[in-house]
């Protein structure tokens, strides 16, 4: 492949490649080397013009993930006709409907080694999706009287600490039944804020998404 | 200094000295080449014999305030004559309680430029303080009647991804007033698990410790 003239280019392209054999081999069988393989011709010195390691390019494909799951956010954020709550209820069912995180179950990166992975999930988690999304949400909660607490900021971070980071099982390498189990406690936490988000469809699928990770480790 | 002929007295002086200097000049304004010049002759490549970086350095001496920390909740764990619930709050009460929480939160090493330490702290509490510690604290509550849950694995890990690493200001370098309404959060969430474990004096306590943290920030 001749040198592309405009970078950007040429980081889509590394991402989308990265993206796929992420997919078909996992990322922990996955070299830089495989990646310029596919990549028709791009030189090593090319593709670490844009990224220092395999990890950094995983960060993207994550970051890019983000962008996309926060497009949703935004959406049902922004949405009328729903109350706070509603809302809330929304954001979980279609965090974990959407097939992107079959993908993402699939790729199962193994954030024991990559704290820099898990350090940017954190961050991502507390610092642009709690006060963007969810305090918004909860905020209009409290104003239509769905939701109620007087710490919404914190109450937003707890939420997505739980469901995000904790109940993550790239993160935490939990079984089928213990993703099971954390689902159950979460709803139970939830549950005790006065906010009844969890349902058995909402169930059913998150075994799906944790018997789709197993069977990919 | 002479080379020592015993390693781990060795590696005990260089954490002392590291400790110390981590609480006086803040472990960011602190070099390996301040540490070196306070052992009095220790080369350089003794002290990379041991530790390959200033963050190595910084995780060992986490991991010694970590065995100090377990060595409590082993005893409260042990002790006799109190129920799972009270065995829970008196966890809480000693944690925010020991003075050297005083020094840790002066320390105040900044996770956001530490993500092993970070997953270092995240594996801790999930792997090691929540299944030796709190599970069975929660297992002998639900024998003796005073927790309920179907779920004590979840429940431990929760509780303390909550309380360890949410709120801990250290690594999400809150105000004063947002450890106080994490507090809060926190407070409402074990109510919701019907644990009430939260006091005033816990309170006022864990508002010192985030005055002493940015103070010193």
């Amino acid at each position: 492949m001749a040198r592309n003239k405009h970078p950007e280019e040429t980081v889509r392209l590394i991402l989308d490649v990265a993206f796929r054999l992420f997919m078909e081999k996992g990322y922990e069988h996955t070299s830089i080397q495989d990646i310029i393989d596919h990549l028709g011709g791009l030189s090593k010195g090319a593709i670490y013009h844009h990224f220092k390691s395999k990890e950094d390019i995983l960060v993207a494909v994550t970051d890019q993930m983000t962008a996309e799951s926060n497009q949703m956010l935004a959406d049902i954020r922004d949405s009328s006709g729903l109350s706070g709550r509603e809302k809330l209820k929304r954001i979980f069912k279609e965090s974990i409907s959407r097939p992107v995180q079959d993908d993402i179950f699939t790729v199962a990166p193994d954030f024991h080694n990559n704290p820099k992975l898990l350090f940017s999930l954190l961050h991502d988690t507390i610092e642009e999706a709690a006060p963007n999304y969810i305090v918004p949400i909860i905020k209009q909660g409290i104003s239509d009287g769905s939701i109620k607490t007087d710490y919404p900021e914190q109450l937003a971070e707890l939420i997505l600490l739980a469901a995000n980071v904790w109940m993550n099982p790239m993160i935490f390498d939990s079984s089928v039944e213990e993703s099971y189990r954390k689902f159950m406690i979460f709803g139970q936490m939830m549950q005790g804020f006065g906010l009844d988000v969890v349902d058995d469809e909402m169930l059913e699928r998150l075994k799906e998404l944790a018997f789709i990770y197993e069977k990919n480790r």
